[in-house]
């Protein structure tokens, strides 16, 4: 398996801080698969999987794989601040059929680069499943040096490495280092960089924004896979343009899972509930959210015809 | 229950990932019981919690509640990315019979002062326990704002708070704050502050170094209490040289707690195996840890009389 | 010379940009020495040296030393990111009678330990004054790690050091390094930390609040070196009290000096003109400093009688 | 003027720390010159501006400004903490006929965006010569947000922006503000993202490395301009290896400024003596990076025959 394209880190559509919104979730995906992603990734940040208790976490495993199995691949976030419980989520993964599994680094304890190539070769080691790096030092506070990466490329079980350091000269470092390995595959996270990453070598993109109008996202893959450059960038402009239209309503670093599962809300498609510490916008930010989105269903960069027909009622 | 005293963050014997020492864990709890200790303080930082699997947590509250009932106080940590598992932990607590749970902020999403607010206004409301307050803004990166502890005063059941933000600053303005409720406390982390907290007020400390050398921290804390500043002064720079020698010895954050469990290893109290991202000391900073140990017993600072007969050896 | 008590960091008061308030800081001058402080600080943080002019910065110079010569010794910031230029400026304070200088590390480029170890040997060799260090790392973003301390106490000619780290753990090991060398001082930054610095050994305080109130801090100093710790905790909350009413009412970091100098143009001690980038406060917050100050004599923290009779006028 | 293309931020050749190696920097314009640049841009972090004296700061411009004018544009950083003195620099920089000059945020105090806004205005309405933003929050630790450039565009007299937040979504966004404005450019700092930010529609790069390689940059300057976009890819992968040969020898931020330095010594322009507090690298530094330009020389990414014939002697 060499994961490439847009793979949606899914939003984790939930009903009340401990329950699945199960119809939402198969729209939600169905949407998605309808768009042309060429994957899914269930459980990362933007479906607030460390917020999620266990027993969530494991239902939206079992539903995600269910639903895709056969049609695209399915990787899994197992992150989390202990190991035992990475390996309990990654072998229930490994039941229901995923193909791989994604880890950040522990976040709690912070871990230098011996202690962080360590983790890595225990986690590898006790896993069913192969392994996706996962470089996201905003969140986890831990930066994944191109050494500890270059170590963990010898393991022939550890696949490749989603980044979403937004630093793109590390970026190009990563590429550079994966030149030997002809399996590996290196993801962007920041959806802004999609085309510039893909463009340098980079093998796609795991855009949150991709629950919403995943084929902006796809048709962008492509366009700069075919050559395409001046369709890619303009393309690209688009998403820039959703991104600032619907990632700036809130205030914090959480405002852009709060746009889309806001947005996902206002479009039909899932219940807009998230668990705590975060919360889902209240009346004032959902009716920006409503405004902007008609301001990006006139410029062409939603279309909404891809939605239900009920949206924005 | 207004919580005063040495309250020992307690170290998680562990001898495997996944297994606790039990035999140590009974060892170390009799070892600070018999020190004098006020309190005892299970699933913190200093305990490896968030590196532990939910299955040895809960093992871990039954046990320190069981043998610690009725002699003093059992707090429990419950800090948590997700307050479902939080309010599941918290439930075994009370079952257990534990005095109160201890949250930090949830530590993965940075949440703004409005989401802390709520988030421990919603832990608060649905936990069976009372509630104290952490601050620990070094491991979860969120800062707990004057005017959040401010508002959590009003709730009866949130009962004080231990500060871990190394900040005497901010710390003089929590017992400014706690001045209209004298139910309230307030503790402190770091030994080091352990002194200079209680002459300006405070009410006690969490202290690590308390698993090794139990009696040098109640003597402190009862010198201060007892208006005998220049023998308080005294003990606190053995606290000043227990720490300078053994935590002294790794090289990053997580040293302290590497040399207490080292230590407690070396003096016979318990394995030392530590839940990764952590690693126990391998054997060349173990000579480093017996030597000083033995520096720290030839200064008066360690009692050998208080540890098992076959320590050192 | 030994450096001990209160040795505030003088404000520098301005008419515009690049003109100096002479009978302003003549007026403060006579102010802080008739409230008994026992040495002076030009060209601090506080003092906002680093936006001065250094034709500012010389007049400064030129003028605290000749109004306070011969009453308390002067020391005089030298802070810079060129060691030229702090060279430069230690040779004037030389020429108008200064007893030391003061230096915090160069803050555009971070210099490491042994790049910040020798440009404080240059400095040192080339300046015909005592040397004494300034740890400042919330604005220099660097910190001067004790071993750094260590090796520069080998240097007969540095003298002391000013620690403005906030970090009452890192201000005892400096002050644990100090034991072999009798005429070494260890002064503290914030006020808020000068009665418990003092408590521990430490030698006094540069604290911004003398500049309003000296005699408040003057007092503290005093009633912990004879024992009175009552008195001085009891002294010590009244500091508290003028900060948190004083320091809180702009929005950032510059907030406490732009309080203590908007309240000496309140109470007719000088102009609070500020070099860019800061600005003074405008009239609203004019008038809650206005309000503020009233309170503050009504609860005994500021004596109005050591104001000019125009004061609050 | 509107500054595109390749405007090398000027190495600062010393031969003691307060004394011009004059000869070593004319051969070094000479030798850009030569290379093709568009510009030259004198007195930035990579010439050490801030370390250096006024004297040799204005010696610098004085002479840059001579051997360049009515070759390339000439512009000149007067990033200060003082803006009186970045106002002196201005005018001597307009008396040599500079053509613009170049300020990063004052950078001890840290200024809020209102602050730096204002600061900027003052600047500029004072300054004789158009005026260029640079934003560089590694060293000045403050951010320039969006807005506050914004902002700043509707001021004719300020001209562009240098960005080196190594951000680009913030350097998308930048390029998006600047649509309605013709005149205005965007250059970016870091060389690693030289031909990804041109590719979107950015105007060219202050690369630290066209010191050594000028005609690299030029290249993929030109490449992207000219929608070759392998061909510039391409050449962009010599930029990154030239980068990891000889930015990474030193242990610290510095080390690509002290490579740069080492390089041009080695290569015959000018001396590598550094001002305070940074140091240039030591013999065996100096010896690896000897050996990593014979092996850039091997692999076609440095041209031996642009340099001096002693080169490497």
């Amino acid at each position: 398996m060499k994961l490439q394209g847009i793979i949606p880190p899914v939003i984790t559509p939930l009903k009340d801080r401990d329950v699945l919104d199960v119809d939402g979730l198969e729209r939600l995906i169905e949407h998605m698969l309808v768009g042309g992603v060429h994957g899914l990734f269930a459980l990362g940040s933007t479906g607030e999987a460390p917020s999620l208790s266990y027993a969530v976490r494991r239902e939206m495993i079992t539903r995600v794989c269910k639903q895709a199995k056969g049609k695209v691949p399915v990787v899994v976030g197992v992150t989390d601040t202990s190991i035992t419980e990475s390996l309990n989520l990654s072998k229930h993964a490994a039941d229901c059929g995923a193909d791989a599994i994604v880890a950040a680094p522990p976040f709690y304890f912070p871990s230098d680069p011996p202690e962080l190539l360590e983790y890595y070769q225990h986690l590898n080691s006790d896993s069913p499943l192969p392994l996706i790096l996962y470089n996201m030092p905003g969140l986890t506070k831990v930066n994944m040096t191109l050494d500890t990466v270059k170590a963990l490329m010898d393991e022939p079980n550890i696949v490749g490495i989603k980044d979403s350091s937004c630093n793109m000269m590390y970026y190009q470092k990563l590429l550079k280092l994966a030149v030997g390995r002809e399996d590996w595959f290196t993801l962007i996270g920041p959806e802004e960089l999609l085309c510039e990453s893909v463009m340098q070598g980079g093998n796609g993109g795991v855009n949150g924004g991709a629950n919403l109008a995943p084929k902006l996202y796809v048709q962008t893959y492509e366009a700069v896979m075919n050559q395409q450059l001046d369709k890619a960038l303009a393309i690209q402009k688009k998403i820039l343009q959703l991104g600032d239209a619907l990632y700036g309503v809130g205030k914090h670093v959480s405002s852009c899972v709060k746009g889309i599962k806001c947005t996902l809300s206002v479009m039909g498609i899932c219940d807009d509930y998230m668990a705590d510490p975060l919360h889902r916008f209240r009346n004032p930010e959902r009716q920006v959210i409503k405004q902007r989105i008609r301001e990006l269903v006139d410029a062409d960069v939603i279309d909404l015809s891809q939605f239900p027909q009920h949206a924005m009622g």
